[in-house]
């Protein structure tokens, strides 16, 4: 009965309030270790910084302990993918990196310790899972939108290519440089050039811009237009049931009525 | 018979589900092959590319022939918008242009065969008549806006030819400008420009983007007003049939109710 | 009775439709008159624009004349806004206007002769009169607006007008300058240039950004909502009076029965 | 009794309609004399200006003591915001500034006195209110945004501090660099300099862009569904209050009517 003593301690620790702060408190602090890093710092801060990482790492380690121990079964912690992605940035730090390669790597492990914030702050993760939920729905247009995207870059890689090679060399670097175009940065530059050789191919950059602010218009009418179905279905839910069982109400007390005045009837005949 | 049969085996191959999955990943083939023709690639690769050209055509030609055995009615088939532009687009990919100067109809055709994924994916089609549905609409709106644009550039190139022939030099040219302006891209060098010469023509472009940005703005509203509508309509006429056919209920109960009590009224008389 | 019968003749002219296209074609053929002057035109075409510009301009005086004869009061022509428009711009073109000076409002006159567009078609008039309404309602967020811009710009001017005073020279330049900020037109280089002396002037133009972000978002959504609460209040006018003559009428089956089984207890007392 | 009577007679000034028209007149007034100010003015003038800055002063100082005076209880003046802040701004204008360190503060605080509009004119300050509730709202989506800006400016500043230390220096720099590439100011100049030496950087550009739009998106629809929402339920409470007290009433004259047959039955048996 030991160890089931020792799991619900677990447990009283990963629910209290205080840990929770105090867990917030060091990836907050870790984000700020991560952002001091990126300063010019003299030698003696920066070794106080690396101790520091050091215990973060640490802490964080204790504290994917305590939570993985506070799981009655082990085996569902690891269905949750936040707590995946907790233990796969814990683990990663934990590997001694030096040699200059994967560096790099260490270093985005650190940075990215700060997207804890998110699997920690419930209201954070709602806001993502909200956002994943929207994403498949806008499938189709985003697939409508690359066609477009790749039908205008094979056109602007074949004729424009010798123009500018640097902006129109291949199909990958020509959507690169509409999608500039669509942000309309510097693309009379870029209609310009090509204007000089082709003097017609503002026909190109205009419909291209038209189509691509019509399909992203689409998208994001459609995005609003689905949010409000949502709110008025449940508006309309909670509604019909009330109104629904007022006439619901209203019929069965006529049908009474009806049996009451039948039955009246009956007494005479 | 045999005619009978062979043409509900067509449409049999026609509703397989191989056979669509085989031909979308045949139009996704075309679309990489066009992709790869932008890179430099050796002229080994170059013949294989040419080679798969070849034999993309032919699928192609199979799959519009099976479905054009698979119509009932040969004449509906091309009543088809969809139909149509396939048939074309195969057509013109047939025909083989060696010369330079039709060599380019021949590679646009190459290009826009990757189109064919709209013509084949039910959900973009859906999409894509939607978008066209949406466009008369706001026919009116685009009138007005062309009359602004026109106006100005009118205006633009009647003060403004002298400073900058290049942007102001006649009326289509100072729309290309204009539609510069709107998009923000690089608008205050041309203001700046006009403004050495006459100081007070920053009330020309601000004007102008008070005046386009305010029809723009109307014209999104117009589009999500109009698409909420239908959903409404769609939602009331939903609800109004059941609140209605209830309350009707209700009514037939009750006059049936007082059916009841004048006959029972007439025992007594 | 002639008087009478020449106005009514007037009427039939003016409600014809072939008349209405007739003067429509005319607007058209109108600007593309303004529109072919901005090309370089050899001096026999130019003298044929003259010719054909006086003919409009006789077949516009012609145009106004009927309908000015078609109305029955006289004074209630001048009432409509786009009556007086029309004759305005009608009047201003038959004054003959050669000298130099004054030649520049001949021409402005010739290009707004394109406006005569609106004020025929009644779409057009409807959609200009719809985006009149929406304006004052805007009133108050477009106040605040000003204040942040003032506010801003005298800041902007007392801080920044040594640095470039072509930039922030005067509260007015500075009012330019920071709509230049917020269409982020080259912004961050008036940023980067101001931040040599002050370091954290960032803080000025992130916060101007954020407020007019803000406050534009704000309207936006305030005329969404606004256009929306018409289409409610509509939607709910049509369906309330179905709803409610429903109910209404069940509650008078109601009343009857009571009077009915009320009058069927009087029969036995 | 003389103090009471005092009391009212300042609050008759305070609610007289020609008292706030001239404030709001003085303020902008003071507006104007602020806007002076930033031209090249002679000394006569600028002279003329300095007294009537102490005259606007002197006005601002008596109309807030008649405001406070007509207050009843004097402690309630000050809780409200606006009130505080006007005298904040009064108070600080009376201070003589002459040294050049603080003149900056005086000239600040003169600006600020065109926010008076704000306090006095109700319209407005509603407008304010109601923008600082959506403010809240907004708040963990700013949040999670402030995690992509960080955690990107992290990445950025590790990897290109040695391609553009100004651009990408420190984090705060980055970020700064990151809200510029977010605005499409430039973005592609960033770009193209970190692709020379990370061809693939335009990976960290592009979700970039797409993780803070679809965040920015995510924000805006958020305030509309929330606006729409509360107008939608008070629409609802309108609708609900009429609909159910109609069905609740019929519901009473059934069982008027059911306790009307039951008595008449009790009268037979």
């Amino acid at each position: 009965m030991q160890a089931n003593s020792l799991n619900s301690r677990f447990q009283q620790i990963k629910s209290n309030k205080i840990f929770e702060i105090f867990v917030i408190s060091i990836i907050v602090f870790s984000a700020l270790v991560v952002g001091a890093k990126t300063y010019d710092i003299p030698p003696a801060v920066e070794q106080a910084v690396v101790v520091l990482d050091w215990l973060i790492t640490v802490i964080f380690v204790i504290e994917i302990t305590i939570r993985f121990l506070a799981e009655d079964r082990k085996s569902r912690f690891f269905r949750s993918p936040w707590n995946l992605f907790d233990t796969l940035i814990v683990l990663i730090s934990i590997i001694p990196i030096e040699n200059g390669e994967l560096a790099v790597i260490g270093r985005l492990v650190r940075i990215f310790r700060v997207l804890r914030m998110v699997s920690i702050v419930p209201e954070l993760r709602v806001l993502i899972v909200s956002l994943m939920k929207a994403l498949p729905q806008l499938g189709y247009v985003m697939l409508l939108m690359f066609i477009i995207y790749y039908i205008y870059a094979a056109i602007g890689s074949t004729f424009f290519e010798e123009i500018n090679p640097q902006l129109w060399g291949d199909v990958a670097v020509s959507m690169l440089t509409l999608f500039r175009v669509m942000t309309f940065e510097d693309w009379t530059d870029v209609m310009y050039e090509t204007m000089t050789v082709y003097s017609l191919s503002w026909i190109y950059f205009l419909s291209f811009i038209f189509f691509t602010a019509f399909a992203f218009l689409n998208m994001v009418i459609g995005i609003v237009v689905s949010v409000m179905e949502k709110e008025h279905q449940a508006l309309a839910a909670a509604n019909g049931e009330d109104g629904s069982s007022e006439l619901a109400a209203i019929r069965q007390e006529l049908s009474e009525l009806k049996a009451l005045i039948k039955s009246q009837r009956g007494d005479f005949s």
